[in-house]
């Protein structure tokens, strides 16, 4: 639980050999691939059902992000959480706009039922609609209202640590406080800039690099995940340090990039802030 | 009529809340997310029949764009224009390449005819292909023959107003010279530099940004339109001001959208050039 | 041979003028693009099977990229390749992935019986995928263990001229040391540096600016494929010159663009490395 061992699980990233399988939207793919090999591991993107048995046989993890699902990729999607599961690879779930509509709360709900995942990451209010079974999210952003607050910790790490027992897995909600907990311990992490949330993809970015920390860490998920919670954010704080007058929201994605690929353990050590509840 | 108007219409964006759905092309549709977060606005993509309805539903406002239309997201866009006319949202149209390929030409004219649109935005090569019906567009950059310039300005400005009393809507044609109009009333915008022709996707950017535009600004779609058209061709110039030697179109694409996010009504009202004819 | 001929390729395509058709992946594709506008040619991209015939008969060359294929966009590119075939244009195989699943190696070996490349541009382990029928490339990156060394030059430029000769047309294999071939004359290539190997789609940009090296240089078609890896390899070196403290491969993406939209034909003439052997 010590900074040394979120530089660790880094440190295991860095060193590379962590091959990603990603069935994931169109809208954020290319900084999800850039960011997965600024943290040392390697992506594939693949999403046809026909091609997503063999691609993720090779790699260590599949990201399933649902962000812009079709049929056609909701039953690749199905089809490589099966074969991950049958070969013990690492699996995440993103569900994209769970609760902004039926196919997408349905599709995150038969993936929770049909595919065992060893972390599920989302907004809040993606995630309350997973354990409410329907939801009212607005968009793909979080509700206001669901925010984690200094005011409701409490009560919101008790929510995630239940749901990660229910599940048997690492939950991680992340937003301007972000929780990352298995059914015993949670991190609350206050790493990151309010700035990411007028980036596109910071959240897919998240996932897809994490599913990576996982492969480079397969005893150590709960440690994994978030290590790459403490990453991004901080990575947040270094790139928006390092923007320069007139630079906005395009720039500051690629300086995130920039700061994860630049990243130490050492660095993270110093940078990562955390309790651990 | 006024800069102040324009000035109000950004303002207006740069609030929140506005939510644009968009069914727009892969090549672009990151720099589309990110332009319109930085305009204050909020995106959301999605393309799959059974899930456009839902998703327009929550949203303020439909951007349809058919750069890489397939027969499924074709039946999307039907759906989700029929969705967003009953529930009267904002609905914009990006005809693409009409004139490049059957398809693209027959789906732009087949969406003017079954969806109300609130603008139709386009090169002058894919809207002459829309008034006629058929078109010559070479690729999806206008015919150098097709310019709007300072020769045929009257008769392009009278060409767009009789087109969009046409469909009873605004017509925004983008170029080195932009007109926008309604039946009665022409923005004739010298924004923008030609730089931004060497990067992909400045016209897609304009059209989902265009949109929460329109959603923020409902009761004034002409001067929401024409808002937007110089805030991106403003975005231009200040991006090309803040090019450093070597620097490219690549750069170029993000510092334009860095623009956008840093853009206060007041530099709006500044930097607009416009005329009303 | 000379650096002049390489320079006068550059030159033809920075003339504008050159349609590319890309039937390519959604990671890459908008750095595709980019790049191609930086070159000075222009990009469409269709991957519709009912559109792609009339678009790449607008255009003067196909990209085919097989690095998220699915069902219907392989159909397109049985289709567009058919008909730039009949219509004479230049046509570029890219099989990202091949080995990596039987589908991708299947395609690949598909595309080359039913469709006649001018180029054939891949790593290392994708191409000797395609001479042996099967393949066991790891993920889209190529296996260390294929490397094209010093040690190993002249059989792989035998290997490269030997597979140019099967297929009668110009073999690219691009990694450390980049070998570009026809039967009688290999080009072997020392611009690039490593840091490039952690930005996704470096050779997917490769591969869409060729082919419009290949449309503006239609009488040299080794020369011209040559200068494009020339091209970019210098542009890799110019990006990575320019890179502050800070900056990581998400800059250096862009700054490799930027340098390809600013260099000229006596830059490459100046920085181009290569022996013909």
């Amino acid at each position: 639980m010590s900074k040394q061992k979120l530089a660790e699980c880094l440190a295991n990233v860095k060193a590379g050999g962590a091959l990603v399988h990603n069935i994931t939207n169109y809208v954020t793919v290319n900084d999800v691939a850039n960011v997965i090999l600024a943290s040392g591991a390697s992506p594939i993107m693949s999403d046809e059902p026909k091609d997503v048995e063999d691609i993720t046989t090779i790699c260590g993890g599949l990201n399933i992000n649902i962000g812009t699902l079709n049929e056609k990729t909701i039953e690749a999607m199905y089809l490589a959480g099966a074969k991950a599961n049958e070969l013990g690879h690492k699996v995440l779930l993103d569900p994209v706009g769970a609760g902004a509509s039926a196919l997408r709360t349905d599709t995150a709900n038969g993936l929770l039922k049909k595919v065992k995942f060893d972390v599920v990451r989302g907004n809040v209010s993606e995630i309350k609609t997973l354990v409410a079974g329907v939801g009212t999210t607005k968009g793909v952003d979080a509700d206001a209202a669901d925010a984690v607050t200094e005011d409701n910790l409490d009560e919101m790490v008790a929510f995630t640590k239940a749901f990660a027992a229910e599940l048997d897995c690492v939950v991680a909600i992340t937003g301007a406080i972000d929780l990352v907990a298995d059914k015993d311990t949670c991190y609350v992490i206050r790493n990151g800039v309010p700035e990411m949330g007028r980036i596109t993809g910071t959240g897919c970015q998240l996932s897809g690099m994490m599913t990576g920390f996982l492969v480079a860490n397969p005893d150590a998920p709960l440690e994994a995940a978030a290590a790459a919670v403490c990453t991004m954010g901080l990575a947040g704080e270094i790139g928006l340090s390092r923007q320069q007058p007139g630079d906005g929201n395009s720039t500051l994605r690629n300086r995130i990039i920039d700061a994860v690929s630049n990243m130490t353990p050492e660095q993270l050590a110093d940078g990562a802030k955390f309790e651990v509840k």
